[in-house]
């Protein structure tokens, strides 16, 4: 089994209007310093199976078809195997 | 100058009703093993400084102030320095 955390975020060619009011709250609590937010969605999953390559293929063609609008949207994603005693 | 990546989950105890609707929609397209899809919230950003322990503070106070609601969700954090030739 493994843990796979996709991030899914726009483009950087895509403006990110969310991330720019989330920087200014964070100036108007009086946090300097701090630049380029950008939000993005998280998605944690388990997927199952034994073989690292095949799970990551899956990974990629769940983002490509669901997770993310490959039009506006770039993904990556981490995967780790999870040690179990089977 | 530190990347940093904030994600934000709801709590372990908090329903994710959105991850649960993700999650039948992958099985929907024909993708089986994936479960305990959880969805969350990722913030990217640069935070100005050299004292990793600092910035490390000044992201815990955002989180804790403006990224994250403790009633109902958990967040963590992934601290980069950027290398600089300054």
């Amino acid at each position: 089994m493994f843990n796979v955390r996709v991030q899914v975020t726009y483009k950087d060619s895509v403006l990110d209007p969310q991330g720019q009011a989330v920087q200014k709250a964070i100036e108007r609590l009086g946090f300097d310093g701090v630049s380029g937010m950008r939000i993005g969605k998280s998605f944690e999953m388990q997927v199952a199976g034994d073989d690292q390559a095949a799970v990551e293929k899956k990974v990629a063609q769940i983002c490509d078809q669901l997770l993310a609008n490959p039009n506006m949207e770039q993904y990556h994603y981490d995967i780790q195997k999870v040690a179990t005693n089977q």
